[in-house]
């Protein structure tokens, strides 16, 4: 069998109105493969219009080239020819900075498909033996004030999650008092024995001391993590922060858009949670590589995810046969568009975990549908010729309609 | 007095053919910005699309906005507004990965825009009181043989270049014994007491040991550096190499998109020569601030510049009151249209030498009406309405014709 990536198309999907929250689940850019008549569904982390750009650029010179450069036309019979194409797309698209986030989508295409075809799951291409359950928690936003914050804890607790991240909102910002008053909220939402996470969203730049001031009321309230102290490549004040903690340790990693850059937290950051989006990183092989890297360093590898089920079955197949890797960033409260997105959803099961399918490739299914309603169309011309016209999702709909009756 | 931005223009010029080859100075992106009247000009390295969508790219959400957002209407009275103006882009486009490279262009033209309405050099705005010479070497792509190399280089040598770069072409990826062949080659044609470089242009990946089985042959033909040996953020596999040279030094630094990733690059990749592309760090200001951290680490700061005299002298400026950081990359053979982005030239003096120009803001000035034979048209449609139209420079060559009338 030798086949040949035929096309990539490129659906950008958005609710009616996206807000200035720090919701990821307002829009999504879906990524489909076809190869000799399979197909491979993926998804590209943010900004669609940028990624799609990415994919469809005019050249600038040899090494700066549109990632469609290194990707249609391709062989694709193994996992092997994922990562030649993935070399080229580094090679090829060197200077095209946002190219790594248009490749990821692709990328966890080219393995959907694989699996389809080999009728595997994606981990069990990995090498997997098995996938194992993962504990998920709840992400929030910091409510307004402490009694907002509890109480939106509180609902998470009652949903069955038995941990909660608490992230953003003005959390770091202002005094460290108000900050501590935040995390004792926290804690008393989750309760004496649920686990806490604090995301600080990068707010203390490489402000050292403005995250030590912290350090104290994030230890008493006992939160397993603070993630995102510092702007993503500041290992030093990352390190420093690490050092200094006696038991909630750093975690960071979701902007690695390198898998050289997920081993650098580790190693310069001295991160002891790597959160790896695989919408971002390049995909499914890195993530998988950053994370047998965590695995050998006692680092815990985390997914990271705020957005779809395809995106939630991508982002755990790196680490799906990782026993002791046991905790699942969940996307707790999407907006419609991210539930929409497929036909069913890695639901909890009755222990209140989640676990990578047991199906060939992600083992989720696009409601194409389901997603006409939210279809963003796209032009782009160049020198009045048409570089990206937007496929329609409904065209998807009527053939797979077609191919079931 | 009170500026504010009002607005941001980006002109796509390009070759009427762009090449595979290794030369990016086939395409620009120029970037005009008005505050109250003033004008200031800029440019972004690279995929001019992307780095368009980037800025007009509907947000994703809070954090993933695009880099519009966070320019029009903002205050711009002092080089503390640039600072907080790139503080903005880099927590509201937090998720947009290409927003580093848009926002440099738009940087540079800040900075103009402030020179010229201070009558100042933009030098003397981050604090220098004088600009040094520096000497320039030519960038040349290694020949097919040795013989070509030798040619090509003696050409660098006869136009008055003292250093000469070698790069990219079969380099690194055959045997060890070829590429000693290239390099005896090379350093025939510089002389005895000329300067060589080598740029391997990320060939060896993360292979040190490649890199490694080079080694003798660079430091028998005394090259000053080995350029970009690995992938970017491969510090470990540039330390390693660092620590088993003699005398050749580890160079790197043009793909850094933020600050820390040049101060990474100096402290845990161990480079000797930090060399910095303006429009990618995201322009002058933190190009200025890694000049500066690696004068205070005893590594040699060099510009990387391969575009236009624009590009050329913003990326001269963070570094023009740097004494002994005396080395400058100088845009030996670039394509006509980088030629024409500019009325005048940073040309060569008697000595060979280039110095940033005392002149208002960058120095020089945008030739509109030579530009106009270059210009791409863009037009980018999200859901029927326009949100990106490409302004024409024909326009603007009017317009200061009838300035200048």
């Amino acid at each position: 069998m030798t086949m040949r990536i035929d096309s990539v198309d490129f659906f950008y999907l958005s609710m009616p109105t996206v807000t200035l929250e720090a919701d990821g689940s307002q829009d999504a850019l879906l990524v489909r493969v076809t190869a000799d008549g399979h197909v491979g569904w993926g998804e590209c982390e943010a900004s669609p219009l940028a990624s799609i750009a990415a994919f469809v650029a005019p050249r600038s010179h040899g090494a700066c080239q549109p990632v469609s450069a290194s990707v249609i036309g391709e062989r694709l019979d193994s996992p092997d020819d994922i990562l030649r194409i993935a070399a080229l797309v580094q090679h090829n698209s060197m200077d095209l900075l946002q190219a790594a986030h248009t490749f990821s989508g692709i990328e966890i295409a080219l393995w959907d498909l694989l699996g389809r075809v080999r009728e595997e799951p994606v981990w069990r291409l990995l090498g997997y033996d098995r996938a194992h359950a993962k504990t998920p928690y709840a992400s929030v936003l910091f409510g307004d004030t402490p009694q907002e914050t509890l109480d939106k804890g509180r609902e998470q607790v009652r949903r069955g999650f038995r941990g909660v991240k608490f992230g953003w909102g003005a959390f770091g910002a202002g005094s460290p008092a108000d900050d501590a008053d935040q995390l004792h909220a926290a804690r008393e939402a989750v309760g004496e024995d649920g686990l806490l996470f604090v995301d600080a969203g990068q707010v203390w730049g490489s402000d050292t001391d403005a995250a030590l001031a912290r350090l104290a009321s994030l230890e008493a309230v006992r939160a397993t993590w603070i993630e995102e102290p510092f702007e993503a490549s500041e290992y030093d004040a990352h390190a420093r922060l690490a050092a200094s903690a006696r038991t909630v340790r750093v975690a960071g990693g979701e902007a690695s858009h390198n898998e050289a850059m997920a081993r650098n937290l580790v190693d310069y950051g001295k991160v002891g949670f790597l959160q790896i989006d695989t919408g971002r990183i390049g995909g499914i092989g890195p993530a998988h590589r950053a994370a047998r890297y965590a695995d050998a360093r006692e680092v815990t590898f985390v997914n990271h995810t705020f957005t779809s089920h395809l995106a939630l079955s991508a982002s755990l197949q790196p680490y799906a046969g990782l026993e002791h890797h046991a905790i699942c960033e969940y996307p707790a409260e999407p907006k419609q568009l991210a539930l929409d997105i497929t036909t069913h959803h890695l639901a909890l099961d009755e222990s209140g975990t989640v676990t990578a399918p047991e199906r060939p490739g992600l083992g989720v299914d696009v409601d194409a549908d389901a997603l006409m309603q939210y279809e963003r169309v796209i032009d782009i011309v160049v020198d009045g010729r048409s570089v990206f016209d937007s496929p329609r999702i409904g065209a998807i709909a009527s053939a797979e309609r077609r191919i079931a009756s």
